[in-house]
């Protein structure tokens, strides 16, 4: 029973992350989903409550091995904390920026006032980043690779000076493509002006 | 005719203050802001093309003073680079988490995609203060109140650092109403971490 209702599940993100792709967010509907799959509507709300909650499950797991990938470059044993803190920052913007995290963001900012979609992404994004970048920072501060700091500020100081260049133009939506080398410039940037402030305390 | 024109204008953002307040945006129509006014639909749109133009001037409109005064933190002459970010960063963040600036930042970041809206508001909110903030910190580099560094970048940092603690809560709308007393401290730590990364060198 459990794993048929995970391949249905499956099923469902295949076909929304097509029809999706295909016909954008705004002009899709429920009923072309449940077309597509020879599925009946009341089958389908019994996955997802609404095309949001859908829309956001399809984007999550798309970005699911990204985000892994970006968590994992918060190697505890590394060296040298600037060439992990970049390597995170660069999976964390190249995530951010791409089209389809983007989308999925501006869409959540848009419908978090009208459902508990806004609190459910929440929790899924930002506090699992938040939380995996705080115990990393203080494990660098326990070993003296970072001075001693509240690491949860030191995690958010961090990514906002890693969205600090982007944010504003991605907010009101006059982001154009960005570059892996700007990328990497921008990451440099954030991570110096970090260091800085959180590094080791110079002898 | 220019002074009636002005008159007429002011007229309008009068009265689509009083019923955007009383009926919410949602709720809000362009015929019910005519009928306050007594004016026809077409005078209404020869001024304003959308509800959402409307909006977003009425909001400007009422948060201009306010953000006048968040510049005029940026006093060039200031002894304490310190205390003069953390007056400018208090003056921000209590303008950004209004709920009148929060309802509007989040209407722009929903309707960018759709009209020239967000790029509008763009250029009249972040790329002004963006701007004297640079300017600002140029100055206090040349005196050699901060360390020389690139004074745009410098102060994308420091809106970075300002918004870091709060901005995801924000976009995910889960941000509580905010105290004065949480303001200055989330400001204070801000502000700490920047002046580490830009401050002075030490001798």
């Amino acid at each position: 029973m459990r794993a048929k209702t995970e391949t249905r599940r499956q099923a469902i993100l295949d076909a929304a992350a097509v029809v999706f792709q295909e016909t954008g967010f705004e002009r899709t509907t429920m009923a072309a989903i449940c077309e597509r799959l020879g599925y009946s509507k009341a089958t389908l709300y019994n996955y997802f409550a609404s095309k949001e909650e859908l829309f956001s499950a399809v984007v999550f797991e798309a970005t699911e091995a990204e985000f892994q990938a970006t968590l994992e470059a918060l190697d505890a044993t590394v060296e040298d904390m600037t060439e992990a803190l970049q390597k995170f920052g660069r999976g964390l913007l190249t995530l951010l920026y791409s089209p389809q995290v983007q989308a999925v963001r501006r869409l959540i900012v848009a419908e978090a006032g009208r459902s508990e979609l806004g609190k459910k992404c929440y929790e899924l994004g930002p506090v699992r980043n938040e939380a995996a970048a705080a115990a990393f920072l203080q494990h660098a501060m326990d070993t003296g690779q970072l001075r001693q700091a509240d690491a949860r500020i030191a995690a958010l100081h961090l990514r906002g000076l890693l969205e600090a260049e982007g944010l504003d133009r991605f907010l009101f939506q006059t982001l154009e493509p960005i570059s892996a080398e700007e990328i990497n410039a921008t990451v440099a940037r954030a991570v110096a002006a970090f260091m800085a402030a959180y590094g080791p305390v110079q002898a």
